[in-house]
């Protein structure tokens, strides 16, 4: 009897401890947040990355040279990071192996409802991808999940390569103010490099 | 002993099951991420309303006239829900009480960095929540909380009332999409609320 009464108050204690502990601590990184891939590299679109912590986002902040864009109505550049990468840039400055970013674009409208002025949010556009992870040749690769919606469940889509690739690798390189990710156009991470030290050296404010 | 043995694996036995719950679960609504208030209905503005669940963001869309804000660059509107209140949204269309919407107003610009045409984000320009819950006479409020920081912890800013609510309650009412909320703005949720049957009988599409 006094057996079962310690066995129970044993559970019972770790009832406890399991609850103060799921209290105490901040929330805990999503298991599994990070990249997924089918064929080793081809990295399958986040079905969840809507709720994944936003960045910031643009409109008509494009790739194209001034100009050729013009006659289309300008798009919003909305951009979400895992959760678990969010967590550790805020702490080190850094982003961690197996960081992936989300950049969804989506069509712009105007003088609906009561606005009059300015532009608000609408259909989804394309969605694109950067990862950082080990298992790439510089660690860093660039996705095109294109405008349609997600594909077959668990197919992912191959990285950028040649070609295609290339002007990422350049602009995300000569460009960026940490690392290979635009933290210049996200106003609350690039207070955290600046305070860290981690914006790049040769980096000059715009 | 065997009686050792089996507060061992029941031990084992419930840890494997707290981490196979863990992980079988959807991630699960943080703690308390619904409004905090001091003196009752004081809203203490939310710390960590970023890593909140973003819901769309406009460029423009400002409460004034046309033209009367065209002199200056134009802002940009984040617009953020409590995580809890928007897992609810997804499978009813509805808002549940405790709801807080965070909007943040950050200044643009352009012509930076690799940008040449469009805007983008920079400071914070003023942060302002419309919350739903069951306390106010009429069931939703509606706070200021200025352009400064955040103010002393724990202190909460009071509700808009009067003539400086009047102008909110008026525009939550009659142009609304779902509730006194501007769902139709908010692509992702405008498709839920449509196929749940949630959008008012008398809002039509802009």
């Amino acid at each position: 009897m006094k057996r079962a009464i310690s066995v129970g108050a044993a559970l019972a204690a770790i009832g406890l401890f399991s609850a103060w502990a799921a209290r105490a601590q901040p929330p805990a990184p999503e298991p599994g947040d990070g990249p997924r891939y089918s064929n080793g590299t081809d990295l399958i679109r986040p079905a969840n990355y809507r709720e994944w912590v936003f960045l910031s986002s643009s409109l008509g902040l494009t790739y194209e040279a001034s100009g050729s864009a013009s006659n289309r109505p300008p798009t919003f550049g909305n951009v979400f990071v895992n959760p678990s990468s969010y967590r550790s840039f805020m702490q080190t400055g850094k982003w961690p192996d197996k960081t992936i970013f989300v950049l969804e674009f989506r069509q712009s409208e105007t003088a609906a409802s009561i606005n009059k002025n300015g532009r608000f949010q609408t259909t989804l556009a394309v969605v694109e991808a950067e990862v950082k992870d080990s298992r790439f040749p510089d660690g860093w690769a660039f996705f095109n999940f294109g405008s349609g919606p997600p594909g077959p469940a668990g197919v992912g889509v191959p990285p950028l390569s040649g070609d295609r690739a290339a002007p990422c690798v350049e602009c995300h390189t000569q460009h960026t103010a940490v690392e290979r990710t635009f933290v210049q156009f996200y106003p609350t991470l690039f207070e955290v490099a600046k305070r860290l030290g981690t914006v790049k050296p040769n980096y000059t404010d715009p």
